[in-house]
């Protein structure tokens, strides 16, 4: 009974076993534990312990540990097993998990590993693999039921024992016809509460929801969300079931878009987390900033443009940062709602105008909100009301546009099929930065003779 | 059959029997749509034929289309069916839903429409309001199906076609004792597969894992994340069983916080979506503009301290919005980088030790690289070496001050249990703004008599 103690003491245990040699009193902790915290305590494990481990574990048990790891770790079990018990092992593996650790493999590395399976599995896996990444057909898995629509409850009952075991999810089952064609779904509940002599076909639910094998994954995600499924069935074109998407991999993808896109609005960088090196962090982050660096030139040689009007009204300097901050702001703020919205909205003609056309509303209600509000503190501040009024009018006319570009260029790139959050935040923000110092400095040049 | 026809020629199908007054054609083709559908169908309607679409449903379908609608909506409809048809239908709704629905509701409105539903059930909705919202206890619903440890699997497979009909989700039955006590887990799969005599004690799987009621949710998300789980049993202090929470409204929690994220990072201010009124989103976004401004306006300030060196060398104003950007921009990188790595990871000292320094590395390497950079490309530019050795200087200080800024004020919100993403990126870039004007400046005055 190991019901009630820390994972600390399970460790210890777990090595006192494997000190020892004790397989039983090993299995009989293991298999009390939920894949991802033996993944945790084999990776908390000292090396020397790693193989004893590896070896005291059944197959089936070593594929759920290894979808538990990071690649580079996966690699280096896989690895340490040799061909034929890698073989056995990734036999067991779920196949998409399978084939994104095999995505980024040399192609004759890939054949090494795949030579260990058996045929039939390996074919699968080859073809998840052929179709593009983040798609249905890359996250799906064949380990499902499926029941020819003719069968009685109790003849599926039947075959799901048999299957039982080999099955991801078993939540639904999905109805084929002869063709193999999606036909219909049963629920787990469905069969439990009906008669046993009843035909599925019968019981079944016959308008089935189900995704393309090309479905992009975010479309997957955004379908299983709204209905609220466990599992999406997944169809060629011809509506031929080829396998399931199940809701754990929705989760992931949806955490993994949402850090994407935060990753890309910041400008942070791809796939820095706590555990990454300063050097590959700051790898990661230069050519962005570097980028931003000759940008925030190109505002330099603006104002240097404008050196006359600015030596002769050094003031004007004073109110730079706060008109390009605002500006650069007030186009995050928008970029940021179309890309949200643009991942949990159906867009159409109709949307995109009406939402520039809101957005232009909201530049100019804070446009001249803030205009106004700058224009009276800029005249106290420096008590000069025209200084007031060039400040305020450039701010007035800047978060106008600021605004819009946050909102126009999201849409420009989505309609393009660039994904929209590339335009980062710090881009909107420096490219508004530029717009704004020409604009403030434009209108106070047209007025300096009443600036002095 | 409808299962080959368009949303749109089900609705105008629908709009016929409405007219026509057929309920059972209505039925037919509202019996294989799922829940969301439908719900979209009714929006869509012209609202003339709202009350009789309501009137045609029966009440376990009224309460399956009130959860696929937006709070306005579902009020409008309890309000339409009144008090005894809205009982009928809140006690078929699920309780998480319910209790969400009403929240907002003044004290007297929650009662009245309480008043309509059977004992039990509106206790049980008055119940899960009491917990704090955003917690397990606020998610969880008591529709779920558990057993005691001596039933036999014939037992519970009886049990089961009673409830099937009640619960949200019988993926897993949870097993307890006699004081409620949760003891185990079995699947719907091991029910299957096992024999019908055997005892639910033995095969079920005792080391639960479960969360406690006042667990918050983005816990509960990471949990369920991790393990791949379908749902959860959530407890009160003494491990009795008190609900299950379900995946998909883990769907929702991680879509929610993803957002909630973005919003507070871009400061694009709570709950703007594509419907969003302008008025209304412009008074969302105004305050933190506001602030903002009146945050500008302090860089303001600190440049006109230095109005003297800047009137000496107006080419230090070349310079400034590149700095203040580039500050600005790193410091963004740093935050989005923990406030995604808060998520997702566990925390203590020492990993919090280790980012910071790992943050500081990242500083300098970054500073350093952009400093030489930006000092050439000065020095070209201008022709001036020490105009070129200011600014790179201070480039190289500011990068690594704002990198730090990005990584300890979200850290020590994080430690005061505030939200480390209200230090959004517009606040971090603000206050980078200031420090690397200061810096900048103050460099620049040290070396004036140089500089010009």
């Amino acid at each position: 009974m190991i019901k009630n103690i820390t994972q600390d003491q399970i460790t210890l245990q777990i090595i006192k076993a494997l000190k020892e040699g004790k397989q039983k009193e090993f299995q009989a902790i293991v298999e009390e534990l939920q894949p991802y915290d033996i993944a945790r305590i084999f990776e908390g494990l000292p090396k020397k312990h790693h193989t004893r481990f590896l070896f005291f574990l059944i197959p089936k048990q070593i594929a759920e540990l290894i979808q538990e790891l990071e690649k580079e770790h996966q690699l280096r079990v896989l690895n340490k097993l040799g061909i034929e018990q890698s073989g056995q092992v990734m036999d067991l593996m779920e196949n998409d998990d399978l084939a994104s650790l095999l995505e980024n493999l040399s192609p004759d590395k890939i054949e090494k590993l795949l030579s260990g399976m058996k045929r039939e599995e390996s074919k699968i896996v080859q073809n998840i693999m052929n179709y593009p990444s983040e798609t249905a057909g890359r996250m799906m898995t064949n380990r499902f039921v499926w029941i020819p629509q003719h069968y009685t409850v109790r003849e599926a009952v039947d075959k799901l024992k048999v299957f039982a075991e080999f099955s991801e999810t078993i939540n639904y089952l999905y109805v084929i016809d002869n063709d193999k064609k999606l036909v219909g779904v049963v629920s787990y509940r469905d069969l439990i509460i009906s008669d046993e002599f009843e035909k599925i076909q019968d019981i079944m639910y016959s308008r089935v929801i189900s995704v393309s094998a090309d479905t992009d994954q975010e479309e997957v995600a955004r379908v299983i969300e709204r209905y609220d499924f466990l599992s999406i069935p997944v169809v060629e074109n011809n509506n031929e079931l080829v396998g399931i998407v199940t809701v754990d991999d929705i989760i992931d993808v949806v955490l993994k878009e949402a850090n994407e896109d935060i990753e890309k609005l910041s400008a942070s960088g791809k796939a820095i987390d706590f555990n990454t090196k300063a050097h590959v962090a700051a790898y990661r982050r230069l050519p962005w900033l570097i980028l931003l660096l000759f940008i925030g030139l190109v505002s330099g040689t603006i104002i240097s443009g404008f050196e006359e009007t600015l030596s002769k009204v050094v003031a004007l300097a004073f109110f730079m940062p706060m008109i390009a901050g605002m500006t650069g702001n007030t186009g995050t703020q928008s970029l940021a709602v179309v890309v949200r919205g643009l991942i949990t909205s159906d867009t159409n003609k109709g949307v995109v105008y009406k939402l520039i056309f809101r957005e232009l509303k909201v530049g100019l209600i804070i446009g001249i909100t803030c205009g106004i509000l700058i224009s009276i503190i800029a005249y106290i501040w420096q008590g000069n009301p025209v200084l007031g009024l060039v400040v305020g009018s450039s701010l007035v006319i800047t978060l106008i546009i600021g605004t819009l570009a946050g909102t126009i260029i999201p849409l420009i790139l989505y309609k393009f099929k660039i994904d929209p959050a590339v335009a980062s935040g710090p881009l909107i923000t420096t490219l508004n930065d530029i717009l704004s110092l020409l604009i403030y400095f434009g209108i106070a040049t047209m007025f300096i003779s009443k600036l002095m």
